[in-house]
Formats: structure tokens, sequence, C-alpha cells
């Protein structure tokens, strides 16, 4: 009996807004290039064994979650008051089902949650207490506030702070680095059964205000998948996503001017340039092809090619 | 010295999903029209003499989240723990500027928060108590919890959790009223200078989990304005709204499709009604052209016509 191989495909992000080259370490580049090739292979495991994209994207992004160095779960950057507030999304390309959290301070593994939000709920999305009340109804993992603590977070945010005193003090500007200001992780995948799937997990922003959402959570702004058209999740500064709703967008230009995944991640991508955002975003249609566009110095990325083989990329 | 006069609009909603005809009394009917008419001449008022279209939808929904008939503000439903929750968004069309807040329990008008997450903070959303320490900072209005008691709310949710439990006793299904389920309020404008702007304002759904956020403050679901295309107020089953970014979608069909705003309109309705939505929008685009199609029995609205009269209309 012939069997046709079906096409497969992953691609993830760890954010856009990388440590500056001039600081970057031999140590902390072993970090980050197998946090993302761990994170590949959680993924592309599944999708090879046959699993659904939506698996597979939670799995990617899991891994990350789970990871120090990534902005999401474990390595979530410090709001202004000294806390920590995560994001997820999740959504299925085939059902156009989602599900969302957002400022979650106990959940150690936000995308777990927005999954279930998703499945175990009639709503797409929960956020704050009542979040991690339904989090403690479906047995979701909820860990201590001090799980989160990473002492390089925690130096960022003193640093972050220190610098808009002495800016106020002095009346200058100050500059932010792209890695003190924001990163997120995310993952989009098209499985053998051809369905689409994204999810996107974050900490935020260094210093913002706590109750701030950007837009990771936001179906249509940082995540969204439609089998009609492309998965995708966003990263940079999130305010520019959301405004212009960025995931549906590509999806509509695809949808409704024909065009390829890559010119319509690109012109959306332009558009946040335009406006004065620092962005990267990564996304899939559903014959395989890919796109992992970005206006920044950087952007912790990876794929994995026709091949099989695993891919990954810090800078340009 | 001869001026012309620049075409104006607005259209405001008070929810999808009204008292049943059978339990409509004179006195409540007299109640929502009044209501509608207030808000209608709030909006209209500031457009006649020149004013912005975000002022005129702000004013038109702080009408209406003052009148304990309509679903927002003073009138806000009860959640399953016998709490308000409210959320609210608002869009310029002009400068794709939005701001949004969500799960508010001490807002008096959550619009007005939302207008100044807009316009004075770099961020699109805040939720929570994130959200009211912004409004304790920017001067916002904050009420005791008991402003937003009403009888009539009170006993809506004792109804429900009632219905549901003998549901869960005899194992039989219940149906619950459309008024009992929804309601949301809305408005949205063109002004003198030919910009459009978008205003919703909620208090979700009776019998709500807390921290479920629906598609009220989420920029491009159930809120949006692009003076390229349309500004759109959602109002019914906030999920369908919120997976098929539907406020979004109709503007991409204008946009990208050349529809025009009735059949775009129209278009994305059909969507959330094959999905099982129920459902109502009002729209309206740069040339002063209004859609309020719904699916549900009636949806209480209203517009000023070409003549700048003002028409409401509760049922079909």
């Amino acid at each position: 009996m012939e069997t046709r191989e079906r096409k497969i495909g992953l691609v993830i992000h760890g954010g856009a807004g990388t440590i500056a080259p001039s600081k970057m370490t031999p140590e902390i580049e072993r970090d980050l290039r197998s946090g993302l090739q761990r994170s590949l292979e959680a993924g592309s495991g599944i999708l090879k064994n046959g699993g659904s994209s939506l698996d597979a994207v939670a799995a990617a992004v899991r891994v990350m979650e789970d990871d120090p160095r990534f902005n999401a779960g474990r390595g979530a950057v410090f709001t202004s008051a000294g806390t920590n507030e995560m994001d997820a999304a999740i959504m299925d390309g085939k059902t156009l089902k989602a599900g969302s959290a957002g400022a979650l301070t106990h959940v150690r593994n936000p995308i777990t949650l927005a999954r279930a939000v998703m499945d175990r709920s009639p709503h797409v999305m929960f956020v704050g207490e009542g979040a991690e009340a339904f989090a403690r109804q479906t047995g979701i993992e909820l860990v201590d506030e001090k799980y989160f603590y990473t002492e390089e977070r925690w130096n960022a945010l003193q640093h972050l702070q220190k610098a808009e005193a002495d800016a106020r003090a002095t009346g200058k500007e100050f500059a932010v680095s792209d890695q003190d200001r924001h990163g997120t992780i995310g993952a989009v995948a098209l499985d053998q059964a051809g369905n689409l799937a994204a999810a996107t997990s974050t900490g935020g922003n260094t210093n913002k205000r706590p109750g701030r959402l950007g837009d990771t959570p936001i179906i249509g702004a940082g995540t969204y998948a439609n089998n009609r058209t492309c998965a995708m999740s966003g990263t940079g500064d999130g305010e520019y996503f959301m405004r212009l709703v960025a995931g549906h967008e590509i999806s509509a230009l695809m949808e409704h001017r024909g065009l390829p995944l890559a010119q319509a991640a690109q012109t959306v991508l332009d558009q946040i340039t335009e406006l004065g955002g620092a962005a990267g975003l990564i996304a899939i249609d559903r014959n395989g092809n890919v796109a992992l566009p970005f206006n920044t110095t950087g952007m912790y990325r990876g794929y994995v090619d026709a091949k099989g083989n695993a891919v990954v990329g810090i800078y340009k």
C-alpha cells in the first residue's frame, strides 16, 4: 500500500527584541539556541507522529514557558509593581475556536490554561483572578509567585526603573533596549490533516503597569489561525498589533486580496513599522510556506524545514 | 459666504436580546425609548455643533451607562458570584488609536476609562485592579459596588441560577431568554470632519463567570473604527464576534473586496448566525450609510436620519 506523506510545518519565536550582539555571551547564546531547539523538537515530534497542530504549538510553547531565558512562564519579566503578569492564547484554524487568558499571576503554563478555556468552557477569554479560579477548577497547575522570580529579569526592572527616574530628574530622554522592552514566545504549525494552529505566551514588557494587556491574548491581534489562510503569532510592541488587528489583517489580505503568505505578512509588518512599532511575527500557510519577518536587530526563532531539519536563528 | 453642510451620522444600540414582547409593559417601553432618544440627543448635539465623532460616541454611550434599563454601567447584569464586572472600548477611525478596559468593578462610566486609556496612556487595554488603579490616577470616577445593584438584574440572576439548578437536578435542558443572556450598548458616528469612531460598553452576560471577557473590549471583535471603511459596535454572543474577529472582518470585506457597508455587515452577521450565535450590530461608513442588522427578536436601537431626526426601534 502506498502512503503519501503529508506535509507538516512548524515555526516558533522566542521574541523580537534580542540581547544586543555586544552583550551576548557564548553561554547565553548556547542556552537560547538549545531552548529553541528543544521547543522545535517537542512540537515536531508530535506532528511527525500524526498529532494535531494544536497539540504541537502548545507543546512547543510550554518548553519555552519552562525555560527562564524566555519572557513567558518561568522567565516572565516584572511589572512596575515588581509582580509577574502573564498572558497567553491559542487558536484552532479548523474550527476557529480559541482560548485566551490574561493577567495571570500563579499559572505555571499560561498556554495550558488558554487551551482549557478553549476546550472546557463556552468562553474565549478569562482574565485575572477569575482566570485563576477557572484554572483551579480544571486542575491546571498553579505555583507560588516565587516560581517566576529570576535574577536577570529582576535586575532588568531595577535598571529600567533607575533609568526612568534619572530621566525624570534630568529631563533627558532615555533609551530602552529591545531586550528590556519586550519579548514574547509563540508557535504556529501545520499538521498532517492539513489543520493550522497558533499559540502565543508572554510576560509582557518589563516595568509595564499591572493590568496592561498587549496583543498576545487578543484573538486577531497577536494570535490567529484560520485553515483558509494562515496561522500567525506576533511579538514586539503589542499595541500596534492591536490597533491594526494585525493577525487577522494578514489573513484578510490572503483571503480577500489573494496575497501569498510572505507578502501579506510583510505588508502588515510594514504597517507596524510605519506607526513606529518594533516587532516581528511568524506565520505559516496551509501549504507549509513560512514567513518570519521582523524589524528589530534580531528575533529568537526557529522552524523545521521540508526535510525535517530544525533551523534556529537569533540575529538577521 | 457659502458653507457646504457636512454630513454627520450617528447610530446606537442598547443591546440585541430584548425583553420578550409578551413581557413588555408600556412603562418599560417608554423608559427604553426615552433612554435611546436621550442617548441620540447627547451624541447628535455634539456632532451638529462640529464636535468629534469620538466625543459623540462617548457621550451617547455614557447616557445609556447611567440608565438602569441598559446592561452597562449602572444597569450592569450580575456575575455568577453576585458581582458586577464591566467592559468597554473606544476607537478612533482617523488614527486607529484605541482604548479598552475590562473586568471593572467600581468604574461608574467604563467608556470614560476606555477613553482615558486611549488618550492618556501608551497602551490600548487594561483589565481588573490595574485598570481601576489607572482610573484612580487619572481622576476617573469610582463608585461603591452598591451603585450597580438593580433589583431587576438581581432577580434575573436568581431566576437564572434557579433554572440552572433545576436543570442539573432533572437533567433537562433549560432555555434562557435573550434578555437574560446578554445586552450591551454601543454607538458609532461620523463627524463633520469625516472621521469615524466607535464605542461599546457592557456588563456582560447574567451569571457569567468572574473574569470572562467578551467581544466588547476586544478591538476588532466587538468594537472597531477605521476611516477607510467603517465604524462598528457589536452586541450578542460575544464569543462568536471574537472568533470571527467580526468588526475587523466587516472592515476587511469593504477595504479588500469592495463590498458596500450593508452587505459587509450582513455577511459577517450571517457567519455568526451559522456558528449558532444570537447577535446584532450597528455600523456606519464614511458617507453616512448605516446598517443595523440583528438575528434576534429585537435590538434596542436608534439613529439620526439624513434630516437630523431621531429614529428609535426595539423589535423587527
